[in-house]
């Protein structure tokens, strides 16, 4: 579905080589200043161009096409749109029957027998992070008082990360990363049982962000390799502060006062320069495919952003579902 | 919110000192056979009492209260509810100015102003996953093609369970662990672009259930450390089967036709017979509790059924929603 | 589907003939005193057992079996279940082959391909407005500050509503009615475009409540009759105040500050004791059907108290829902 | 909320004299050829210019930005745009202090605290249903089987259409009318026991297209007025055909395989040329306010084709649920 959301509920489109990624938000609160410039930061940040990055740069302008006037939300649903405008479809044409390995190109042919905008990935492009990371630089203005920092912190499992970059561009591979996000300043008492944990709402979020395939808060796996003594995170002030933060800010599913944290896995880029084996579905051969086109060597690099806009999108969404509660 | 799926969607309610925990499951296909035997299986291997788990003892007796009729279901929301008969609340009467660590407790009591049931949990509580598993059962009855295997793969950090149990036992302690998944005979296709991703759904569902704080799927975290040559799945059949699977069965958020592999991480048990340092809220003093009641001691133990059933639940959702698109 | 509401939301469950009926009500508000008593002045309304309703009566107690904890709703899921008791399915029994002319006995057949229970209607049965009224019992609770008195204000086409049910039953045939709803002391400015207005929420409720087969706010199809300098109602206060109420409370989909008034169209009760025509599904033929069991002359009778619970359930979502955007 | 449906799920957003209009679908099948000529009959049936509407005529042309390719739909979200071309938003800004009768201007200033957009307006605006319209277009090619009818059958109160529109004219005055829309070739057992009642789905989205202040099924208000014998519709066939249609298609929420029927009450326009008393929130005084602007007459005239929308729109989303259930 392309929906998420109760109350700050995101609705996204959009194609990679089509003519627009967008993203509508409902239920953003009235009277919220924003400008198109707001955008920018975050923007850039989730930008390519940098070292371990694809070459295609756009300029990803955003355009506020509703919900918003004279410089304030209004209330209404909030679309924000992108036009692409540096897309090259050929690379893309020759490649149709030859499925690449790791991408959705081939799970996409099955799913929408053969009708899916193969372009890119299409719908399935990680392009389409660009309308969460907007969507998330509104709802970092619903909540201003949560700070949400993550960054990049290991990269092909080492932590000096222009290291790993460089060593795998000299392989004509690419590497996955793990991105940690923190969020402080966040109210005891977020997150609503049964099904919308806090781990819940952030995780499904996050899985929906392309290439990610693991997610853990506090001390995650970890935790499971831990004693009860250890883990158990002890009270020591009645807002809540603990002496430790094994559960990562979580307990019971509800935010505990503590700072947020979580990491997620990023998988290595699908699309190498490297040779690899793939079949070619029309001839049912195994075939050698040297993948063309512009790619990341590590993509994980643009992630941080991206798992700060989902951290923002969840924390607004649970934060004003929490109103409804309190002040009777 | 207590509701998840869109087509197969379940609401549970109920506390764990209360009259019962249920759920109610609609859009369950009419026309199943369904009998209160066909949950014993899978209710036992939930049941408390195995070395590791805590002695309360309950029958858990399914009563189907609708949906259910001359043997089959009738395509009207499915009830199931468990009466609680158990229940010893004075031991959590006397707890109340005592947060124990690591516990819901705190977070409830704040969320809820305290009026939330504090007994054993109250709706915290793991009892709940009772009503999981009861959905769980009859979630597997509608995709009967596919099977779904879980287990407790490690506790305490090693594999010899057994020995993990018995010797934190003596330490008065508790172990985590990580459970382990894998469901076969999934078509390829299941899964919806943008938000509901495999991943994004399963991993919603397994943070609801209570103590999970990590889960990754295929080769999860050590994706992150793994180079895209060796990372990328080769396709080498027209069904999609892939020669490794480090993708565990999902490819751009969509079944691809292998194996589906996940894991989830296991907090030890918050509840421990050791004694714990924790707040007083009333005298905002620290104090040293020494839990009574009943505890597990490696609450894993319990979980691999758990974890089938939300894989179960997950799946039907899909495929009932994939069912929308195909046979034009 | 057996949901509605995003916030105050309601989970239906049970069968006229089965174990109970029920309602689980997510999104409760903590701290709302309550007890089993407080059920019984809207339940006795909704009874049957008054001239021109069914002798059927049952005494409907509710059970409050989860969220309820000391007197007062705990924030948790709380559900309310009604055990039935008074099942005579013999009568029904026999009926199977012969579908009753206006019930849904023959579409339930169909949709559900033999598997419905059709005893007493099952799922579709009248019985299960027990389960909103009681609903409605606890959202007038959550907004106190709303008056909601509906009544039967025409029956069988004329005002005088004895004379009315006396006539036809002496026909040994039914008639229905109409009933109208108003609520005072509602905010300006509940209703959320574009899809939630106010008319939309309790229409979606309201036809589901059996044999509603119309529904009309303020003016209503009179409006269509009207001039737009006699249709517009002048405001006359700041408090949004106007001359004339032909918009029933609502402007835009919003409210407005007037009462809102709606009223509904009941239809004639289906079962009659008059031999009427129908198709004997198994032979094929037209066969004449004598209707037994129990029935209500007038089934508008017992809307009243149905409509103010339905009206109190939309209004207690809508107004958590505006609670999300104010006091920023 | 700007979204509707389950599977079929439209999201709407833009304002009247914004940049755009638009709507996004998820669920659309793929593989269903669509272009952009596709839209015109509908889009010209809305078109204003006729007698008795606004001369404001913008061209109105759409413009598929996702979800499409090739001449296709791919299954991922198609979104539809508008631009809007022909806004003069200087006869608004002066009327601000003034609220409209009968408009969404008052109440949007209050429920947004004056940051709507109230150009025209704004979100509130029936140009929105031009989305609708774009909807409806898509919806009627994912059901080729079903056809679907609506008219204006009575306007002011008169079924000479013409004659009625002309009077009110030379009064400067406007008035409202009767839609009556009829589907026919609809399956027995769309719609969804409890909530999710054919009637509850159309007259959610019904009341969603501005000036719609009733509806009624079948006999509807007059069903109110008939005994049992009367209405009842006897089964003659076991296709499900009645000998009547007071139901209008649906029994017990569900449909019955019969045409279904509906009617919708239409208010007058509000916006009319005659002088009309009001409030000026400013002064707190009440005014003569003499309407600019270009307004329609009978705004009924234009309301068929959005009625057909929405009937399609919720017979898809029916239609595709009920594909969950049937062939196991």
């Amino acid at each position: 579905m392309n929906t998420f959301g109760r109350i700050f509920r995101i609705s996204i489109f959009g194609e990679s080589h089509g003519l627009m990624v967008g993203i509508t938000i409902d239920g953003v609160p009235h009277g919220i200043k924003l400008s198109p410039a707001d955008f920018e930061g975050d923007l850039r940040r989730r930008q390519a161009g940098a070292k371990g990055t694809t070459p295609r740069v756009e300029p990803d302008l955003p355009e506020i096409v509703s919900g918003w006037f004279n410089g304030y939300t209004t209330g209404a649903p909030l679309t924000i749109t992108f036009r692409n405008t540096n897309t090259q479809s050929s690379d893309y044409d020759k490649q149709r029957a030859i499925p690449r390995p790791g991408h959705s190109d081939f799970v996409a042919y099955k799913k929408f027998e053969g009708f899916n905008d193969y372009r890119g990935g299409g719908h399935f492009s990680g392009r389409l992070t660009l309308a969460l990371v907007a969507a998330g630089v509104v709802a970092k203005k619903v909540i201003p008082q949560i700070t949400i920092n993550a960054k990049l912190i290991e990269a092909g499992g080492i932590t000096d990360i222009d290291k790993a970059i460089e060593e795998v561009q000299r392989q004509n591979d690419s590497i996955g990363g793990i991105v940690e996000c923190i969020a402080d300043g966040i109210p005891i008492g977020l997150g609503e049982p049964f099904f919308d944990s806090v781990e819940s709402v952030i995780s499904h979020l996050a899985f929906a962000i392309p290439a990610i395939k693991g997610i853990e808060f506090g001390s995650g796996f970890k935790a499971s390799r831990m004693k009860g003594s250890e883990h158990n995170d002890t009270i020591i002030e009645n807002s809540g502060r603990t002496a430790t933060n094994n559960a990562g800010g979580i307990t019971g599913g509800i935010t505990n006062g503590n700072p947020l944290i979580f990491r997620i896995a990023v998988k290595p880029t699908s699309s190498i320069a490297k040779p690899q084996q793939t079949l070619n579905v029309k001839t049912g051969k195994i075939e050698t495919l040297v993948a063309k086109g512009r790619h990341d060597t590590c993509i994980a690099l643009r992630v941080p952003v991206v798992a700060e806009a989902i951290t923002a999108i969840a924390l607004t969404d649970l934060l004003l579902i929490e109103k409804t509660r309190k002040n009777r």
